[in-house]
């Protein structure tokens, strides 16, 4: 139990401790903090009490602007950081607690507080991993038959997305222009998407990584995992439609993805461990782990449009929901050699379930705008209005204790005029 | 004409200087610097000569270890340190040359350099505009009357690709292990690559860039074009047939992406300019320029394998070949509202030539396997094999006056054992 008194509703109870960077008023640095209830505690202020064999000779990653170095420094300093965090947000420690003047410092209230993205993102990666999701879109544009293409059960799919747009919750999303083809019989045209949709995704944040070259084995591949956040991968339908083939989408995806800012670790989601999706057929062996490594993360979309006082859900689905696990997401994106860096973000793709209330998208809700989606008193959707609020929230939950991930929100912004 | 001495097949005559960023054995600090015949003069030792009316407020642009600083300024403080260089580089001007203490600290010998990557690459973008070559891919694999995809002549199909393994030239790059599909009718398998390829393209770094949400409209997009380079896009072709659909290139291109160092700036080009390539339909308008944007820059390939003494050319193409020109795929990728970073890198896609000896990868100059390429003594060739070294050289030329990329070299090591 910590000294800081947590509401047992709170996302951030001690046994979470997720990693963010933030900057006050007072002081505009952006600096590393942890989430402890409704505060922060500001490692750049304690970072002298971080002691452990080899946290000692780290102190520095805490003083910077970003969790990068923090990711290089691998899951053992990882372990070590969290156990003394632990210790000295723990009642029965004095270490930081009796030092008034350091308390004083140490703690910033979360509500006065600007959240940064937590990371610089070298690159950001997309995968198409949960099967409900991948088949809803398959039997859309296909058929039921052959929803699933030949290659999604022998790996993990995959595409680059785009890191310069990677923006943290709250910022405002524009509509983008682009061109499209409504009209099959008819060229393209230019103007405002109408196809605005939103994706509910988790991506994670790589450790220390490897050299070009030289993959990482499925064995490591946790060593590389570091934590999670809440991902809101904003799409526009028409667009994509237009552009994907044969090189896959582009514009559609890289308008703005926004991602939630406290970073949960994979320690403090290991007792929420669930059995992996049943995998049929075996996967080739660089592929395969014989340990679970699925998470029971309940997931939950609202949509707020303009005018109502507070967000309507739209969907509940789950992250175990994932046919292919992180481990082998990251082992397969790096088995051609490429270099995984400290602080990349691999996204899941959108996480639908099997019920129809449990999918992840307005593509899929809708049924690709075949029919609507009510918001209550709000009216109803097919896909997003302008003005449109997203919220995205996920926590694990056992025994009356709740690990969080706060949220992930966003609000569409009409499009420029041409 | 320079002081310093410029053989006339130098491709860094002073109508060039061409930014890089190098290091060398006495002095291990990344800095920038300009090629000037077998020479390299260091900006970081001269950057207090470098005055002008806005110049002289951001020399320490050059004191950096990467380029991305100077091209955040845009093109006016471009355009005046390019003049000022080759003023300083003159026979007639004595602020560097009469100095010389300065002088000796100056210039240091290209051969003694060891050259870096010049920019930190926020994002990598990989686009598919030489017509030649679109229409050689699209009737090897589908037909002659549907060569091209629909949108091809609509927009400028492009793709994310991805940004760390983005290599600087000499880099080797090692064969990939990965999964493939070699036999329809059995389940995949994975091992070594089978059709290791390359692909002769140029790429632009780009300037100042946009704010997420705020495209960049044509009329601006030169303003946000620093220079350009060689790119070998190293491909994994069996890898790419099996994973890419529906979601594009991913793991087949991400092994290795060779740059040449040697930033050539849009100014030093420009006398090199030609009519763009025919576009029919006509753009839509947020595509659409007046002025000529299309260069006339000569590309050749050559493969050295393994105990062959010189490399051997494979092929001939030449920039002018593309059908987008990089104003259009600029505005392009950010209609959406995609933000540019300066240090960004947008890639042409191969560049092929409409004669047989013109086509810029394996997969072309083979015809996806079914005719051999000669090596002349060095035997023939459909894909690479291992210990292969493929160089790509890329200038202009007029009036005797050689305007030159230097060189992308690579070696393809064997792949590690399963």
């Amino acid at each position: 139990m910590s000294f800081i008194e947590v509401s047992p509703d709170s996302h951030f109870p001690i046994q979470n401790l997720p990693y963010g960077v933030f900057s006050t008023q007072e002081n505009l640095r952006h600096r590393i903090g942890v989430a402890i209830g409704d505060k922060i505690l500001d490692l750049s202020v304690v970072k002298h009490l971080l002691t452990g064999p080899h946290l000692s000779n780290c102190q520095d990653v805490f003083d910077k602007s970003d969790l990068n170095e923090l990711m290089a420094q691998g899951h053992v300093v990882w372990a070590e950081t969290r156990q003394r965090l632990q210790q000295l947000l723990s009642v029965n420690c004095n270490d930081l607690k009796a030092d008034s003047d350091l308390m004083a410092r140490a703690f910033v209230p979360m509500e006065s507080a600007t959240m940064h993205l937590p990371a610089s993102i070298g690159d950001y990666t997309d995968f198409y991993s949960s099967f409900y999701h991948a088949t809803n879109v398959g039997i859309m544009f296909r058929s039921k038959e052959n929803a699933l293409m030949p290659n999604w059960r022998s790996l993990p799919v995959g595409y680059h997305g785009r890191a310069s747009s990677v923006v943290i919750s709250g910022t405002p999303i524009r509509r983008p222009l682009g061109q499209t083809k409504p009209d099959e019989t008819k060229p393209p045209v230019f103007g405002p998407c109408r196809q605005m949709d939103f994706e509910l995704e988790m991506g994670f944040f790589t450790g220390p990584g490897n050299k070009l070259g030289d993959p990482i084995p499925i064995g490591k591949a946790h060593e590389n995992i570091f934590g999670m956040v809440l991902v809101n991968d904003w799409s526009a339908r028409d667009i994509q439609k237009w552009e994907y083939i044969p090189l896959g989408p582009f514009l559609a995806k890289n308008l703005g993805t926004s991602i939630s800012p406290w970073v949960v670790t994979m320690e403090a989601l290991k007792p929420f461990t669930v059995s992996n999706f049943q995998q049929e057929p075996t996967p080739l062996p660089y592929l395969q782990h014989n340990d679970d490594y699925n998470f029971d993360i309940k997931l939950e979309v609202g949509i707020k449009g303009e005018g109502m006082a507070t967000p309507f859900t739209i969907a509940k689905s789950n992250f175990k929901y994932m046919y292919w696990t992180m481990k082998q997401q990251l082992t397969h994106h790096s088995v051609t050699g490429c270099n995984i860096r400290p602080g990349d973000l691999l996204a899941s793709g959108t996480i639908s379930g099997p019920a129809d209330d449990s999918l992840g998208s307005m593509l899929e809700l809708s049924w690709k705008g075949s029919r609507t989606v009510s918001l209550g008193d709000g009216g109803s959707r097919k896909f997003l209005l302008d003005g449109d609020e997203v919220f995205m929230t996920g926590y694990c939950e056992a025994d009356g204790c709740r690990i969080g991930f706060g949220e992930v929100a966003g609000k569409l912004l009409p499009a420029h005029p041409i």
